[in-house]
């Protein structure tokens, strides 16, 4: 593997080698339904703690050595960014407004361009908005390690041992050790979500990590990557970039432009194919929360296993995941399920079926039900 | 065993030998939780069709045949009656109201005191207010050989053959058929309630039938066996029907003189005790509706076994009972529960625990819950 050309000392500009947060709101969160709707998904909703996914996510990325957060997202997701940030306690972000969705590598692209502006050796740390991070002392040592090979050029991602044959998560062979960046390894390969099979056979290696999609890289170095692997993404961005329009609150990419950019992720558009990247092994308590039996792992339990949240009582359940956002739920005698109620849904389910939750909301879609998509007024509970 | 004296021939009075039909509408049904309230008990919802269990069980007892019926209920519940019952369809009918509960005997022993006043050899057909019966002809059938039966001065019950090991029902052992009584048979003895392995001897022996709870027999047998088994019953009863007070209504017991009355079943009262008890085989579909795992053994189900009712979506569900009185409710992969949905509360069970929904009830009124007893206001569903 050849080694990329250093970057040079990072100049005096004005983000003075501070890491730019750059958030990506995206998705819908079909599988965490009834709570998680396309018109206020997942990350807006406090599901782990009191406070939502999204402001969780920002304030590890808050105080000395961040600049100003970058948050990508859903047009029609503005407001509940600028008031969960504003709620976060954020002093000044850049909302940058899909006007369509088109997945992580033209929403990571824009706010490389941006930032690349200002100073092209600034270094981003992109990371969903909605994923939970149990360990944050651990985070911030690989990011540490990170932000040091991102400013030599690597394009580098954070890799969780697995403790399941996890097939939900792609996962990212490491290599050896990259001469003078400690605990930075080079990448073997990333390997797309496996089949039942192999995520056993990849769990077990003791050579494969959990990819958690967060990465870091300078601006340089992801828009030249960008335009060597993924030239169309790249030239169908710049304009939809520099015809932004721009108000007090939010940036605005040109929305015929940025609809012309093909929807592909990141993975697939770089970092399966840059030879740049590199892993930072990092054992985060990381998780993308990205089905009810993620929140029922993440949960504190009861002695029989039981997860609860909001007006709840159990008898003789075990290993349950309840919430109840109003009214009064009761469960018997059931073991592995989950039970969520909203104001104007409930949802039912054995916890191994937790997948399925998405087919619900496409049958919902397909009758034309508001449930699917809009979610209920709050109601006093 | 000795015939009782036959009744002399039904005289010309103002019942004309019609079939006093007479609902016991006690209960509150708590296994019914959270559909069934005290305030409003499963006998006033529609449980097994459109309409109410007590709408369903008066209308099984209209028409040729049948005098006007009479029913005993809570104070509480008089408007309830009283609107279901104009409702059905009945022109007229005698509500008597308890001030308290005092079980079977004393509230029958009303009604027979009632009806002796005007014709003491008038047949009573007593059935509770909330079982389902799926034959009305076989019952139907049944009734005229317990009607014959109960003018010869027996006290009549309905037999049915038990399709599980039932734990939840009394038994009766049949003995000879009694001449002259063509289906109708002596009773060996009432058995209450068995445990599981009692309910499995009994459910094989071929000999001993659920016992329905129905009965039939005339005033003046029920009275004279009441004196005689339970003669403190029927002092202490007396009163309170002789000072009842009228209105166009409300037949109301006296509130004093029915509070001394002991609380106690017919069953143990008389049925058990008296020489003249005798049962009529016949499998009337009957069910006394008891729990939910009774109202998913009901239901119409689909191909995987699901019973539904209301706004209600299943994906890869097998074998449940899911009802919604207002919320879309999604049930994915459970096998064997129980979801039910109403304006303030929900409930999702394991089938195999349907007994235990009692213990939910016990636990939110002790903490003083209003989702015990009170049913919500009706909701747009």
């Amino acid at each position: 593997m050849t080694l990329p050309t250093a970057s040079p000392a990072a100049p005096v500009t004005a983000l003075a080698g501070a890491v730019v947060p750059v958030l990506l709101s995206g998705g819908s969160g079909s599988r965490l339904w009834p709570v998680s709707r396309e018109s206020f998904p997942k990350q807006f909703w406090p599901l782990i703690s009191e406070r939502s996914m999204i402001e969780e996510t920002v304030r590890r990325a808050l105080g000395e050595g961040f600049a100003a957060p970058i948050v990508v997202c859903n047009h029609e997701h503005r407001f509940l960014v600028a008031e969960q940030l504003r709620h976060a306690g954020v002093a000044s972000a850049r909302i940058v407004l899909e006007p369509v969705g088109r997945n992580s590598a033209p929403a990571i692209g824009a706010a490389a361009l941006l930032v690349a502006e200002q100073d092209p050796d600034a270094v981003l740390w992109m990371m969903a908005a909605d994923a939970a991070i149990r360990d944050e002392p651990a985070l911030h040592r690989a990011l540490a390690a990170a932000v040091a090979a991102a400013r030599a050029g690597w394009i580098v991602t954070f890799g969780m041992r697995p403790t399941a044959a996890e097939t939900g998560y792609g996962y990212v062979e490491v290599g050896d050790e990259l001469a003078g960046l400690p605990g930075v390894h080079a990448v073997g390969r990333f390997i797309e979500k496996p089949d039942q099979a192999t995520a056993a056979v990849l769990a077990a290696s003791g050579r494969h990590l959990w990819n958690s999609g967060m990465f870091v890289f300078t601006a340089r170095t992801l828009l030249a990557e960008l335009g060597r692997h993924a030239p169309d993404v790249l030239a169908a961005l710049e304009p939809a970039v520099s015809a932004r329009t721009q108000d007090a609150d939010f940036i605005r990419l040109q929305p015929e432009a940025f609809a012309r950019v093909p929807s592909i992720s990141l993975d697939y558009a770089v970092a399966e194919r840059t030879a740049f990247a590199a892993v930072v092994p990092a054992d985060l308590g990381w998780s993308d929360v990205g089905s009810w039996a993620a929140l029922w792992e993440l949960g504190a339990k009861d002695a029989a296993g039981n997860a609860t949240v909001g007006d709840v009582l159990l008898e003789g359940a075990e290993n349950c995941y309840v919430r109840s956002d109003g009214m009064l739920t009761a469960v018997v005698g059931l073991r592995d399920a989950v039970v969520v109620v909203t104001g104007d849904a409930v949802l039912a389910l054995h916890r191994d079926r937790a997948q399925d939750v998405k087919r619900v909301v496409d049958r919902l879609r397909a009758a034309g039900r508001s449930e699917a998509a809009k979610h209920p007024p709050a109601r006093n509970a």
